[in-house]
């Protein structure tokens, strides 16, 4: 998801106003039983991403974690898209290999040709017509939980269990409106006011999930959910990007010691860092908003390296992936290149 | 000093270019021989200043080093001027209360009412004739040192001693290309490349200061000198303003070790912390430069109040004031408020 970065809306921060994310998507589900006419099934889909964004980064690694890239393909938009949609630049031609599109807007018109809102990642797309059947990424990722898990690798995590969703749900509530999205209200505050107050709920948020991750390894039960795969992918954009370029400064995340630590744990953890490409997050925040930073210019730093550093969280107990096991590295076609992971 | 803010430069950001610093100013000395026409004599200059500026910093802390309140006023410019001029929208009025006039330029249109440069802090003028007499800035503080000696307080330090001043010049000289102005070059760099060479510029000079200052509490020398207080009012701003807003991320000061506890040395020594304002310094960067900030929004971090933790210094020896002693603290109407100095 991107609203934010969407075609329709070429204006970031409307002056006076706080930051309000359009949150509607394309309901349609894709499931066991089809019931909106798209069942799940192997090799009818395509998942379409790009790395820099932190909502098409939990489809990415939730795909990774469960093992579903035999069943459904990846496509990956590059980190700077143009005013109209995310596109395929990446790739040879800069046109996508399976669909054969060089926008993604080409899949948002054909199933609406009047779509209306921001062309969005992620967006999951039928092969055969070309057409989006949806973006709307929090559903995406639950479903690939709980409908797909005829499709889901051995020792695949379940990473949405039922006793569970009730707190994993409410804690995803707090992270989304707090953080995932706090940040973003940090930055594209239109006023004074409202960003100070965007910047206190966030960082008594993070004081909160501080002291809940004082006291267990992860933040639902004691393995990987949903709720982590949520938090992380924020947290690994917070020094490179957030700190700075929202203006989320009171400290950064390196200078907060148990959410540093959680953060660490999860990146090294296979399924959550392969997928972390700092290189284009870098780029993407910094070229694309234009209204933040007119020159356009992508900070070096700062030192990323020390994301491998030792977390010591396995002191807490817990068991990343329960009764299961890690998934195999990534894919070749989707590796990470080592020197993204460097200082630009 | 603030070319860069002057109202002769409306454009801070020239697109594929790098920052060039203009580094003429009006050269008019004041001597005690007075070879200029200017003697030094108390009551007849006023020091006008800005908080904000790093380069009119340096001349607050000198002044106040020295001891020369009684003998040099000081006029102080709020921290955001207008695309014309610094101005004194502190005051009553909006007006100097010894000047009586409302923007700095008006001083300097009296001393030339055809000046073609930035109306720069800092700028010392001659209070019967109104009129600018030099802003020049690396040699005001010089010429606070040797020209006004006969006015500085008893046990005032030397801050330019003779037998070191080939090596703070030489010291001042690299800390002014790559740090003072190193750290505006990365800002307001016009292309990723000379972004790119600036910051590895500033950096590599950090990582120089980082080892001189592991093995000498002070820069030259034992004791405090000139080429402190250029380093000083740099490093002051750093994590506040030049870490985000200017992009020197590598890391914070407050990630570096060794020039971190230097800094904070100096800002606990008496003269030098008591000049600093952290809510005017933030206030002007990221107002003023509305071309890096479009905004306007000033970020309420980073904290600040670590500024005043121990530093542990005073085991490499050295004493700052040498023979002499600490100046007295700030007259009342120059007293920083203390809430200046906490998170905004």
């Amino acid at each position: 998801m991107s609203t934010e970065d969407g075609a329709s809306e070429p204006t970031f921060v409307e002056e006076g106003r706080e930051f309000k994310r359009d949150t509607n998507y394309i309901p349609t589900r894709i499931t066991e039983d089809g019931r909106d006419g798209y069942p799940v099934e192997p090799g009818r889909y395509r998942l379409i991403v790009a790395r820099a964004c932190p909502w098409a980064n939990r489809a990415i690694i939730v795909r990774r974690l469960l093992g579903l890239e035999d069943v459904l393909s990846m496509g990956i938009c590059g980190p700077v898209h143009d005013k109209r949609s995310w596109t395929f630049d990446l790739d040879p031609g800069g046109v996508d290999p399976v669909l054969k599109i060089p926008r993604l807007q080409d899949a948002y018109f054909a199933r609406d040709p009047e779509y209306p809102r921001g062309i969005t990642v992620p967006a999951m797309v039928e092969i055969a017509t070309g057409k989006v059947v949806t973006n709307d990424y929090p559903q995406i990722t639950l479903d690939f939980s709980t409908q797909w898990k005829k499709y889901h690798r051995e020792g695949a995590p379940d990473l949405y269990p039922e006793p569970l969703r009730n707190e994993i749900d409410e804690v995803a509530e707090y992270v989304f409106r707090d953080v995932n999205n706090g940040v973003y209200r940090c930055g594209f505050a239109g006023s004074q006011q409202a960003y100070d107050e965007a910047y206190d709920t966030l960082f008594a948020r993070l004081d909160w999930l501080t002291e809940r991750l004082a006291r267990q390894r992860f933040l639902v039960g004691d393995t990987i959910t949903e709720a982590d795969v949520r938090l992380f992918t924020t947290l690994a954009r917070f020094d490179p990007v957030y700190h700075g370029h929202f203006k989320c400064n009171r400290s950064k995340l390196s200078e907060m010691p148990v959410l540093w630590d959680y953060a660490r744990d999860l990146f090294q953890t296979p399924g959550f860092g392969d997928t972390i490409d700092f290189t284009q997050i870098k780029a993407h925040y910094y070229i694309v908003h234009s209204e933040i930073n007119p020159s356009g210019i992508v900070p070096k730093g700062p030192e990323l390296t020390h994301w491998l550093e030792p977390h010591g969280r396995e002191q807490l107990g817990g068991r990343p992936f329960g009764d299961g096991t890690p998934p195999h590295p990534p894919i070749r076609s989707e590796v990470v290149p080592a020197e993204h992971w460097a200082t630009r």
